[in-house]
């Protein structure tokens, strides 16, 4: 993080000379919690623009601005991957989402099944979770987190060439592998509930043209788990890990 | 778990026809929370004689008897892996040991580096914790959690023939990637604290015979994803997911 001790995403354009003004909770943040004030510096991402020091010019209780001066890093977005996952009990959740971020998803997609139990899934908390995950781990892009939506609906549209691989209890204990494929074609995983998936709900998987499904080890992984050994599998594979 | 609704961990002798006497802590458990009964079944482990079908023989409000039916599965032990990490906030320590066992490590050990901060550390409820995710994730192994020790000591005596693979942070952004070896070997995995190691641990790292760097991705990993990814890059490699 160089001398910057913050990072902070801010939704607001970033370039040379740019201003940048703060919301309250920013400047609550960065003065009152972090205690900088004029000419410290912060390092700034907003999904599109790379990351930029910048200083801060201006401080007030409830605002303040800051002044860009340059890039330290350029966008990288993550390879175009897809997590859908079925939203478990709120801290796990959270913890998926966290996960999607530090591991390198574009895109954050919580699905209803058959077993899932969300009907309070708060959407606006958990893009917030992603903006707190990516401020960590050093990503300049934060995904989308898409509303709770029923996994049936969005198989029915799925698109054609977004292959789905799916962690397959069925092929517990088998070799973990993923086909011999070019890179940079668009994917999604597919994690499955705690309870795991309804039978139709599994015929219905097998029968689509995109799937592919994987073991993911010889013991049962609770849905966290899966998701990060997921996502590694995927990166190793054909993602930004290689 | 076929038409056993509990899988239980017993640190007793399992065998045909053999008798299992129950703790209070178990009896209220089966009997009072899971609400079994005289003939009901129950899958138990202990670690050693892999995993047994057993009846409820006896309830009562302190104790009980179950009795070994047949044997469910063989003895699976994970390959001969340890995970050492540096222990963290409590619920992500909680975590990194839950997914130790899920991830199929044999041996866990927390250490004590310059920048982890882990004065409290409670071996008998990690230990607990151990059991408690081997139940849950059907292994027939529970790893030994060991006590906090400082990684200088572990690693002035670190065994000859047993390689240490360390996600190096300054190797982000390379090729995740793990020499071509044999399996079957004595390895280890080492995870740092939230804050890096120091200079001085990263020299004696580096300088150790048996130590293998590897990159674990482009963004920055916090503990427990970096140990969920470390685990499946390694067990893709040379473990039980081959």
């Amino acid at each position: 993080m160089s001398d910057a001790k913050v990072r902070l995403y801010v939704d607001q354009p970033l370039g040379a000379g740019q201003a940048v003004a703060l919301t309250a909770d920013q400047a609550h943040y960065l003065f009152a919690v972090m205690r900088l004030g004029a000419g410290d510096l912060v390092l700034l991402f907003n999904g599109r623009d790379g990351e930029w020091r910048a200083e801060v010019a201006a401080s007030a209780k409830r605002g303040g601005t800051l002044a860009c001066l340059a890039q330290t890093a350029p966008l990288q977005p993550p390879p175009d991957l897809w997590l859908l996952f079925a939203p478990i009990k709120k801290a796990r959740t959270d913890f998926i989402v966290e996960k999607a971020v530090e591991m390198g998803a574009a895109r954050i997609l919580p699905v209803q099944t058959r077993f899932t139990n969300a009907e309070r899934l708060r959407q606006d908390k958990l893009h917030a979770h992603a903006i707190e995950a990516a401020e960590q781990c050093g990503a300049t892009f934060v995904p989308e987190v898409t509303d709770l939506q029923q996994l049936d609906r969005l198989l029915a549209t799925w698109p054609a060439d977004r292959r789905l691989m799916w962690g397959d209890e069925g092929l517990a204990g088998q070799t973990a592998s993923l086909p011999d494929l070019p890179r940079g074609q668009p994917w999604a995983i597919l994690i499955g509930p705690e309870g795991g998936f309804a039978e139709t709900e599994k015929t219905r998987l097998r029968a689509l043209p995109q799937i592919v499904p994987v073991s993911l080890g010889p013991r049962i992984l609770r849905a966290d788990t899966a998701a990060v050994a997921a996502l590694t599998l995927w990166q190793l594979r054909y993602g930004d890990w290689a």
